[in-house]
């Protein structure tokens, strides 16, 4: 059997792969990136193929990197690849979709980057709860200026959040959201209750909690179901006083219908990873609102993510080659 | 009995006091701040002041407001005050020298503040962490500028923070980090053992920890023990990738000195709500360093202290009349 593979994971994983090899007593030929570069016919032979977090990085949301670019040339030349590793979360890309059209068996990472982008997540949100935005625009002036007494924020306990998407991302926020007493409502597909937060809705319902919600909060897949949930008509049912976050995708929302909320005050503030178009553009209103943060599709941005990325691949690697069910198996 | 205090609190909280003064059945007569600027020599039959955040707002550190110099006025005029409750947990303010001086039993309002003071070390430390300021900083320029893989920030479970002072702040920032998976070190004046935190030393013991330090907490008091306990040579001992943070008091630690490190990269950043010297002069380079937010003593915004604050003095109230044991006796 043979894996393609970057050159730096064949480097630092090689021994690895090669150790779950003879475990299983099945051989496994690597074939690094450089290899099929220089004799291109051996892609025809690819059984396995990891795209790993190293070949996507160098790349942006909408502009690819050269390595994968390269990737996903020898991936498609397999003539019978039976497995795909991917270092996303989501399956939306475009380059995964012609092996999606092959019946390849694709597995995701999803989870790997949960716990950084979840503390983005909430490193936003308490930012700006607490009134971050305000002081360093005062600090940019050199200026001492105390929030007055009749703008002092709100305290944190007891208010309101809603998580929509309770995937490890969303678990991870609703926990350390417990730890900090807000209430917590959680929207996804099924309305099984859930014991991370008090109350579990499923997306059709979610208009049931918009008008007492503080904190938006959007960590689910793009899908058939979730695009464009946050509507207009959605975003002007949350209090003036509420927030939206999203580290999603950005075509869950109504980007322009979001701005002009925020534009008008009809919302306090908003903290983006994600958008309708990335990279966002230069004259986007969005980058210089007041008690708005941006981040370019970076959230889950961490020095953890690499090796969460190959221990993930390394495990679902034991269970092919051990002939039993994957993890994140996506079709 | 007379008791002083602001039109404000006698407004909102008067039938509360009443209440508790005829359960106890001990006639209590309110002054209010403008009954004693009308007849200054009704002052001098004050037993009891309190000193409400009301009456303190409006003023800086380094400017008193108008309400609590007439505040002092009058229950320095008192001729046998029993007792003095004030706003703030510390007792270093110089208008409570005076009652210090004559024996008068003061209270403070430890704990009272404490939940946002730590919600707001939370936010920066977490906002520092994840790489906020380098994404604000682009989005002042509407740029897109992604954190290099290289430069990608650390993850913050098994980081080391070392929590200076575990009072009322210290251990709710103790509990939200232990919820984030980090290392806590406590130092505090005895080295008994607190459950809070993995490991508990005494300041004496401060040099143990620095080098293996990636967050330097200080919430203690300023009390001869503590000032100036960061000095020159500590900093110096913290590794180039710790960041200090402080909402204790300005005079901990060697704001020359942390100045210097922080423009040398000695150190990675920071987060100071006090200061040597408040308001922080305008020329202060701290200002403008990268990587270091500031907020102007001001980590305590909250709506909900004001009825905390309340809460403190009418439980004080209740056992003061019952004539037990108050609660944050400084003296």
């Amino acid at each position: 059997m043979k894996l393609l593979l970057s050159d730096l994971a064949a480097r630092d994983h090689g021994e690895a792969i090669a150790a779950l090899s003879r475990r299983h007593g099945k051989p496994l030929e690597l074939l690094t990136q450089s290899t099929c570069e220089q004799s291109p016919a051996l892609a025809e032979g690819i059984d396995i193929g990891w795209y790993s977090r190293d070949i996507f990085m160098g790349g942006e949301p909408g502009r690819m990197s050269v390595a994968t670019r390269q990737f996903f040339q020898h991936f498609d030349q397999a003539r019978q690849p039976r497995w795909l590793q991917v270092m996303s979360a989501g399956t939306d890309m475009p380059l995964y979709q012609p092996s999606i059209k092959r019946g390849v068996m694709l597995t995701t990472a999803s989870g790997v980057a949960a716990q950084p982008i979840a503390h983005t997540v909430i490193a936003a949100l308490m930012g700006l709860s607490r009134g971050f935005p305000a002081w360093i625009d005062a600090q940019s002036r050199n200026e001492w200026r105390r929030t007055p007494d009749e703008q002092a924020p709100r305290d944190l306990p007891g208010q309101h959040a809603v998580i929509v998407g309770l995937g490890p991302i969303g678990l991870e926020v609703a926990r350390l959201l417990r730890a900090l007493g807000l209430r917590l409502t959680g929207i996804r597909r099924k309305a099984q209750d859930c014991p991370a937060v008090d109350l579990t809705l499923p997306y059709e319902a979610i208009d049931q909690v918009l008008s007492d919600c503080d904190w938006l909060i959007l960590c689910c897949p793009l899908s058939g179901q979730t695009r464009g949930l946050i509507s207009a008509q959605r975003l002007g049912r949350l209090p003036a006083h509420a927030h939206l976050l999203n580290v999603g995708r950005g075509p869950l929302l109504d980007e322009p219908a979001l701005i002009a909320a925020l534009q008008d005050r009809r919302l306090a503030g908003a903290y983006l990873d994600v958008f309708a178009r990335e990279p966002l553009e230069g004259d986007s209103a969005l980058w210089q609102l007041p008690n708005v943060w941006l981040s370019p599709h970076n959230s889950a941005a961490s020095t953890g993510n690499r090796a969460r990325d190959a221990g993930m691949f390394l495990d679902n690697l034991d269970r092919f080659l051990a002939g039993t069910a994957l993890r994140n198996m996506a079709l």
